[in-house]
């Protein structure tokens, strides 16, 4: 099979790197804070700037697109062929808030290159992930001599991500049409380390359920009437207790039914991972590791379906005491889903399960917040094996497989627009997302680029999209 | 054997009644709320006039006790007889806040009568169950013709009980000397109804206990982290829903160990009580009864020993949902004793029990506020019984026989001084106690006149003291 000469594609990056790091660096110079109201301008000057700058890489069309909250940025550049398979490559232009005096060693907004790292916010998450692929997609014309993509590529990249996306499924529902592919590339993770390039083929589902629970009608006094009548918090609390068995596995009626087990196969490459426990555990904060029986770390991570308290509340939690039996109690739960799992089908098991340990005098609330679908990409799967072997090249050297144990929006183009979801990321664990000094490796960087060179040809030589 | 002549002691009051409702109504004018810094000086204006008040009576000693907080009052009257028993009555002169505009029809410190019906702040709680002793030994006095009174007559009236007594018990060790007594009578409690004259035999004591989990060192993702690491919002409720059995009791080894269990007599008399368990629903603000199997709902809250949540908390509890593990979690956990349980062997037994089930990865941190031992008078008690009989004699009937499952500073009289607990109320539940509208039904309040004014008599007479 012939391939792009990698030599011309690395010639070229070579050529345009100090152009491009220096054209990524006024974008991060916009902070387009998404979740602070006084950086509204500043995230449409983003987007501005963004469709601006798809613009003079040369596709065709690049428009900023409204939503109720911060604009997101289309671009689109047909394939010379027209029988090419169509790629959507998703990420997003707004960042997490940053102030100097939140541990920075330089302005979050100056980006700076220290020991070939190039520091700002935004650098990893996501501007330069997005931006990798624009000197990715000139490389791949000017090392193949070609005037137009051999995949017809399309590009959108939110504005909303750092605040949870709000208007991003409507969003795509909207411009369904526009946005129709055959293979989604989502540019918003990360590798395993700088010695581990890695593809990253799923992320879990989110069902998200609040729970409240009322007792007495008052806050009652505990000497009086505690001991002879339901408490809320003790109801919560044992309503928490049953989520799990003594494996750790969830003990829901009907939550493991359709789970698509890890494979043998998939199974030993991640037991090849160079994974270390103590370094996990302090990248987690945490003091020892505990899960359902039979499975890894990483296992329960990416391929296990969960049940987690994320807050749970009742009563006095101030100083000193306050002897009540309390009016009210709470908790926020959260499962992570994985492929074969239907949100809709947990939260009913969720709700029947909980509802049936109500007792008698307490009445619940049970609400289920917009849900997120899991999605998994098969190994086997012929775009993944393209985007293997292009980071391959990239890297010239093996590439080995991730998941993600988090949730995302990509979920949503998977929904709406029926394709399947492949991720690309470079970014690595010291990148610092949300934190001081995010910043980008600029080797890997520039692999991002070489391997965005590399994954549109391969694409269309290799897979024809299904009928 | 001779009593009081009743009708002597119904004259005294008939005669002195207005006079005395005048005296209290000037007492309950002075807003003595001890919580509210900005009546400190009104509190110890109220010291001071019941310490004159106590002077005009006749007791010979009536002074004002100071301590870190609030001031006390102490007044004593020798009995002529030398080796007659020495009887120590507790009280309060503080009051719970009070306004207007928390919903009272008149001004809570301007006492006025309306049905019969006395309504100001501390009307019942408690400055007129202290002041129906005045009236009450002067009645004693007039009736028997004694210059002193048949018993050792000793008053303690704390100024900080609506503050949870911070400073009483520290107040009866450093005068428990002049403290000394072979009975305490406290009147801070009531009867179970207008119709229903009551003594209360007995209280609960309590042990509080605060538990902190700290798991991860920071909030840490769900999707990254979770069901990989220990949640204590997890153990957290994983210990609450081990506080009890399936039969609702508490299932802590060793927490029952040394129970006074109620016997069928007392259990029988309970029985007999008019209890309305819709009424009593209602009082509680709650919509069903549970609690231990094989005891009624009276029996739960007087003679059963209890584990109760007051206040579980850890993680997100604002709107929305934040899907993080959270770094930690805490509860607050009361448990009422009864008769023969001993706090430190309560605390050790919570102790060993929360410290096994703390799983690897969560530090605990379990701390215990000051306890109050339970206290119980057994119902054949000599002192008990003149209680009774003189309670008899003021309501011409019957005298029942309740308990209070609250926990109270009379355990800490019974502790430093070694003495009896009995309690003289003749509140009802319609009072209001720390409710607007705080009434006292003054029949019942001369009821409680004449119920002092018989009881000194027949303590004497009938009851030596231990030796």
């Amino acid at each position: 099979m012939s391939q792009t000469p990698d030599s011309a594609v690395r010639a070229y990056i070579e050529q345009h790197g100090a152009a491009f790091l220096d054209d990524l660096a006024e974008w991060l110079r916009i902070p387009s804070v998404s979740a602070q109201p006084e950086h509204d301008a500043d995230v449409r000057r983003s987007a501005d700037w963004l469709a601006a700058e798809l613009a003079r890489t040369g596709f065709p069309t690049a428009e900023v697109w409204e939503t109720p909250g911060a604009p997101a940025v289309f671009a689109e550049w047909p394939a010379g062929d027209p029988e090419a398979p169509t790629v959507l490559v998703y990420g997003h232009h707004d960042v997490q808030p940053a102030a100097r005096e939140d541990g920075w060693d330089s302005d979050p907004f100056e980006p700076v290159v220290r020991e070939n790292r190039l520091y700002a916010r935004g650098a990893a998450d996501d501007k330069g992930q997005v931006f990798f692929h624009t000197l990715g997609v000139r490389a791949h014309l000017a090392a193949t001599g070609r005037t137009a993509p051999a995949v017809h590529l399309k590009l959108l990249v939110e504005g909303e991500e750092e605040s949870g996306s709000p208007h991003f499924r409507a969003l795509v529902e909207e411009h369904a049409d526009r946005l129709a592919a055959d293979v989604v590339i989502v540019s918003d993770t990360g590798m395993w380390s700088e010695d581990t390039p890695t593809v990253c083929t799923g992320m879990r589902g989110l069902v998200e359920c609040g729970i409240v629970l009322h007792g007495p009608d008052q806050d009652i006094h505990s000497g009086a009437f505690g001991g002879a009548v339901p408490n809320p918090a003790t109801v919560v609390a044992r309503l928490v207790a049953a989520l799990h068995d003594e494996h750790a596995r969830v003990a829901i009626p009907g939550f493991y039914d359709g789970v698509v087990e890890l494979d043998a196969h998939e199974r030993r490459l991640w037991a090849e991972l160079p994974f270390d426990e103590e370094g996990w555990l302090r990248e987690a904060h945490s003091h020892a590791t505990e899960g359902e029986t039979g499975h890894t770390t990483l296992e329960r991570v990416w391929a296990r379906p969960t049940a987690e308290v994320n807050g749970i509340g009742g009563g006095y939690q101030g100083p000193g005491s306050k002897t009540i039996v309390p009016s009210s109690a709470m908790v926020k739960l959260s499962f992570r889903l994985v492929a074969g799992q239907e949100p809709d089908h947990i939260e009913k098991a969720v709700r029947a399960w909980a509802t049936e340990r109500i007792p008698a005098g307490i009445r619940a609330e049970i609400t289920f917040l917009p849900a997120t679908r899991p999605c998994l990409t098969p190994l086997d799967h012929p775009a993944l094996q393209s985007l293997v072997r292009a980071m391959g090249r990239a890297f010239e050297g093996p590439v080995r497989f991730t998941r993600s144990g988090g949730s995302g929006p990509a979920a949503d183009l998977q929904d709406v627009l029926g394709a399947p979801v492949l991720f690309l990321g470079i970014s690595v664990p010291s990148d610092g997302w949300h934190a001081p000094n995010e910043k980008v490796e600029l080797d890997l960087l520039l692999k991002g680029v070489e391997t965005s060179a590399y994954l549109w040809g391969d694409l269309a030589e290799n897979w024809r999209r299904a009928p």
